[in-house]
């Protein structure tokens, strides 16, 4: 049912330094780094080094050992972003809510009051992301 | 910075039986049960054996023990209620939409043009939610 993996996927491209990330983490089997099209400022994603379309084809195992960098991440960017909570979201094909066909998972730092913008929202430049970046991998480092 | 777990919370209360959910699945490590207040027709919950408020208190180790649970949920929701798409949201402190304390994971089976509904929707009874119930626990069984 799930069709097969693109590896020309933008998201395939940053893992292989072909496109360029914000990166706030990296390990031998995760990668996350800031959307550039963010909900909420230090929206984060998390990525699996590897070859996984979404939630439907990942080999249970491989979401296991993905998992621990999602929560790493979701603590840190709570922690440099002084969030209020965490909201998680991972989206499974099109009518899920999936724009790019790599597994990731949306880490959505949250404020009381404070609304997520509407997804499809404006790039923002490496620039506007750094300062964000700089304070979750000053969180992880802590 | 993570409030301590409240073991009276309505999943802890579900989890020891002592208030009912329309279960859909269980292993040694999680329960899954449909949400009293569905967002989308077949919308589940699942939720670890483990006391944990949320992802910021979970050891990593239960994390990735629970998350296959998860995922073979999610693949049953998807093929239980021929949904075209999946999110998965999880909710951390009351700021990141978290209601009940005891962390869990929504799974909402999505189709194209249906939008999910706001939460905090009206209360659906056992016999409103059985079929769907029923949906899920067949494909889990294919």
């Amino acid at each position: 049912m799930t069709p097969t993996y693109d590896p020309d996927n933008i998201f395939a491209r940053i893992l292989r330094g072909e496109a360029p990330c914000t990166k706030v983490y990296e390990d031998d089997v995760s990668l996350a780094f800031l959307d550039v099209m963010p909900r909420a400022d230090g929206h984060t994603l998390v990525i699996p080094k590897f070859a996984a379309r979404n939630l439907f084809d990942i080999p249970p195992e491989a979401l296991a050992r993905l998992m621990p960098s999602v929560q790493k991440v979701a603590i840190a960017v709570r922690a440099g972003m002084k969030a209020e909570g965490v909201a998680i979201q991972q989206f499974n094909e099109e009518a899920g809510g999936q724009q790019v066909f790599h597994l990731h998972f949306h880490i959505l730092p949250r404020w009381s009051g404070v609304a997520v913008r509407p997804p499809g929202g404006p790039f923002q430049s490496a620039d506007r992301l750094r300062p964000w970046a700089d304070n979750i991998i000053a969180a992880l480092a802590a």
